[in-house]
């Protein structure tokens, strides 16, 4: 998530490189075939053009709109989450006095936290953005390569190593992790440590862990329809490329050289179609490893640090901060 | 669900065939007619137009979003059936040890997810959209000629073929396998292998099925109305019949052989707002066979894949991949 | 439901008759005084009066939307119905094994939801449309007339006559009969046939019909707010009025005769208007008797064919299919 | 709630007068000074007021927006709070067969309903719109004078006098109303008249009560956030102001007297934009006793016909009927 | 919540200082290059200017849209704490007859609330928006600096200070308190003092407040998306700037010194675009100590009123008013 708060010159780059340059080169040549050539029909009226950019600002804004509420929603996905892990383990232990087993069960769960986490992270070719657009933030922050080293780590930490052997050869394992939460809660019911009510209602915590985990993996796996992503980036070009041959007359009736203005406002008008266009580009895939995506680091650090506190451990990880304006 | 990331030749004339003809021969007869036939009010005020063309560009955009809307629905729909499928199963595997039991019921319920699928994939013939729009891709790749023998098959690799026998008389298939898993939960209850807090929660669980299957069945049989969708159509033709005349007086103003751009601009606008309106048309039906479709069999597979790895089978379906860049 | 999928010329006409006319009246008016009593200064600035176009044309989409909305929680609410019909059904007749009960409590559910049907179509004078606009349709397709007559046969149908004299004093036999419901789980309950969960969950299926009931009832008495809808033609047929006298300026720059081109603009303009205010007018009423109500009796012959297959019957209601393009 | 079909005379007074007037005065003088000062400069270019104006009908849609989210999300409460009332009372009917406890539980409901709408009505001076609005509706038709009175007619007519008494003290009495049901409910559980899950069941309606009483008095105490509402205002009546020097010099390209034609221009786009303005200020309040509040009264009188009847009352109260095109 | 209902030459100044200064001079300087330097180059055309102006406000529509609905969801977390106070307290109430009991529940939820409140006012650098704006009520009005003395006053007036002084160390007091609730649930059900119904019930409602406290932790740690709100306000900005340009050459069209019409037009119009922006910008942070937060003083005070008025305390706070139209 980025968290800077003024307008600098790298954000404005980060958007705009590719646009600003073929905007100039456009209007630069569309003013020297206009005044040196003397191809003066390029000088086309403004008012369909005109027509054209507000049918396009809708349609423009209509996929941000999308692409601003898968944003929440993934956000939403990982809020219930937390609120889920804290109603869990209150409950839990509360319920069953055993600190092993609250321990056993309350690491189970901050590993799938984590394991769910670094899934998310994982790319799926055909269903993530354009990937050089992300490439200066893959390259250094992620953890990705690290996918293996990552679940090592994890079961690791809880001290189940032989779990990860077990797991890693599964389609899904933040699934199986939670499956055997289920499966645990079932062991002990018939123990006699849970009753039936109590039993019921932490499977239906875990119930709602299923939920959100599907939930995460259904926006991952279903980009925003390619149809509307499409054609907003192509509709947004075409009217940029259109612009200068309309803004030519407009700017010829200044005087002499009042032309030449074509080629600055060309520029400036395009980024502001072209900048709209991005930003919600940029933020259509919530895990996708990009400085837009939901801070599943921070919130991963929240749950875990909710978690030891309240099962009486001392030594907490580390609180996330934004590296760079970035919370990962 | 077409995944592909680029604007290719061939997506341009899937969506714009018919309309880029249309717009080529009035805007030519247009030109003709100005220039030759020296009919000069041809050549009307564009504003009248935009103002109509503003208008037009907010009923679409309406059309867009609710389409938009139901496409989504029916993912998060198929996504709460995967969810569902897990804490389901998990669940029940907890709860009944006998692994004859639980690859009975998680089998039902893999056939249950794959009628549904061929279900959903009949063609109602007035719910549809205009088929011959599909045409190709039905005609290749979807499973629909093949229903009884996918129902046969389904049964057939769960090794109850005589039900197939009695389930092919009902209306609705899906359904009664639903009734069925609720009416073996009742069963296991009056045998004492299910408490009555258990029994209630399991049965909770294939209600939310009932609901998903019911959401689907409305989205269905409930076309995106008609009298929305229909006239979204009528006003783009009309506003495209009604622009070349707006553009030529525009044009002529540049000089002698301006008018004669009254043709590719008419082509451009026209094709923006007619692929607006196409992109609607394609995405209202998401249970359609059609390159929109929510990816019904990559779902079905994965569901698959959990229930049986849940079950412990080794052998798993091939994983859903994308095949010309469609998901289907 | 309205399921023709071309733009007919009798749809035109339900729509549209009365615009064209008036459209017609006044820009022929406009023109001739214009052309022979010289009234130049009927030619006003088409400018102004595209502003007041944006302003309309936003404020219908606005009331589109709530139309839509309507309609489609409408929907929604019978496909509530639907779902939790199953659910009712499935768990009732696995938990009751006793097939003489079953029959009573589903065939007292298919009264019901017939019942509900014939309420929702009786007219609230103060609630509906103006009533001339559905004439056509209310004078030859619905049941209205029969309510009493409907109301017997579905009773008689189930064989309880005398429950029939009993419910027509109430203001509300729907709710009664869910209510009658209710109270024979209750003594189920007592009569241990049900235990404490078992009937908890039952009770909690009627809740859900009793929530569905009251949402449709909510649609029905609340109709879309006056002061909404009624502005929404006003501003429509405004902005038609002050039309003609836009165009007759930017038509008479045309040439001498160009003039008259304003009385074919005027009505096609003013006809996209129109109709896109007509859609939502048309669709703001989901219980109206109109052409684009919810296909009640088309849900109710889905939930009674659900019903008797579960029960075991074998004599099914028909299958409801669309009459001249409309589905009930 | 106003129920009028078409558009009176006195609903166009009721919702433009002051604006009229004003839009009359600033045109005339406008236009005086253009005509007879010689102040030419006045007529400034419409095309900076055409997006003024297109900005401003965004935002008041927008507004609008919300004031009818607002409208519509009170009837839901109501609406929930109707179909709860009837799920409350016939599962309590068939769970406790006391006849006394019934009327005593189902009187205290009726108490509460009324209760409720009572202290919905009263005014929060910082919280309600502006009161000369409303006036000529305070002054005659509402029941807030009587707020005493009417709460001791309620427990009057439920024969609890002595309830009035101790409860008229206390901040909110609905609440506490509420808090005594479910206070009785735990009685009767300690009594052996309901079973631990019915207890449960019965105290989750009381909930849900509690839960729309919240939310009522939510929308009633957090008026549509004044940020918003005040601007909107302040945008239509300056777009109001600027409006006739952007149409002078418009109308003056007519001819000589064409200037004229501003006034009647004026008053009509003016009148366009401060109602729709007006429209959405007029419903952002549904607790407010205006004519389009939510009809709370004839709700009430619908709950308290429903618990009569279910309870074996014959006596009704009358049934609610529009009364000069306001509904109650 | 600022409750003012009037536009007040403060609120316009709030909203407005910078911008008019920057729009002041940006005039007069194009003005004078203008007329005195004869610049004529710099008066370009309208059109594309106010091309811009529509999709710069589109965008700042649907900011102010997302804004407004985080607003209003905070505001609803806010109402659900109240209402399932209400419910929680007379639930424990009528269980658990102890008054010792009752009050120790109820006093330490109404700790809860004060703590979450003070949490919820603590600033997050990163995410709160731009300091310098609140400063004016940020130094006076609330209640910030006094964290731990507020912690203090609150767990001494319950008389529980060594609760204090345990939890001052913990990162999230709120959430302890919650814990605290469900492990002292679950001693009274070991106690037998609840039953398994009741336990369950009773706990949901913490689980209710664990997920409306991580709701308002989720809305305060995630500003509204850096990449939607700071082009917002560039946007703006360029637009702002570009004005005066493109009415230097339409006022000029007056007379001579039309031209100085540009100063007062170019404040007016980036007036209005301006404050729309600052609207959205005003409203996007709901728990940052600013005039537009939710009232959450005036909301706890409203729960602690109703929860001692439950247990039958008879020295209520005193009633939250507004204070200079400010309620806190």
């Amino acid at each position: 998530m980025y968290v800077g708060k003024v307008f600098t010159p790298r954000l404005l780059w980060h958007f705009a490189r590719r646009n600003l340059l073929r905007s100039l080169l456009i209007s630069v040549l569309a003013c020297v075939l206009h005044q040196y050539a003397g191809w003066r029909w390029l000088g086309i009226s403004f008012i369909p053009i005109a027509t054209i950019g507000t049918a396009v600002a809708f349609y423009v804004g209509f996929k941000n709109n999308q692409a601003y509420d898968r944003l929440w929603e993934a956000r939403r996905l990982w809020g219930g989450i937390t609120n889920n892990s804290r109603t869990f383990a209150a409950l839990f232990i509360s319920l069953v006095p055993d600190k092993a087993l609250q321990r056993e069960f309350l690491y189970r769960h901050i590993a799938w936290v984590n394991v769910l986490r670094l899934q998310l992270r994982k790319t799926i070719p055909w269903a993530t953005g354009r990937e050089h657009l992300h490439q200066t933030f893959l390259g250094e922050k992620h953890e990705l390569e690290q996918f293996e080293a990552g679940l090592k780590k994890i079961f690791g930490d809880a001290g189940t190593d032989e779990y990860f052997v077990m797991l890693r050869q599964r389609t899904n394992i933040a699934n199986h992790l939670l499956k055997k939460q289920i499966h645990e809660l079932g062991r002990l019911k018939r123990a006699g440590r849970l009753d039936a009510i109590e039993h019921s209602d932490l499977v239906k915590q875990i119930g709602e862990f299923i939920n959100h985990q599907g939930g995460c993996e259904r926006i991952k796996s279903t980009p925003l329809y390619r149809q509307y992503s499409i054609f907003s980036r192509v509709f947004v070009v075409l009217f940029i490329c259109l612009l200068p041959f309309g803004l030519i007359n407009e700017m010829s009736k200044i005087g002499a050289h009042g032309v030449w203005l074509t080629v600055p406002f060309s520029m400036l008008i395009s980024w502001v179609f072209y900048t709209m266009e991005q930003i919600g580009e940029f933020s259509e895939n919530p895990f996708d490893n990009s400085m837009n995506d939901v801070p599943l680091s921070a919130i991963c650090t929240t749950i875990e640090t909710d978690m030891r506190e309240f099962v009486g451990d001392t030594e907490m990880p580390a609180k996330a901060a934004p590296l760079e304006d970035v919370l990962l």
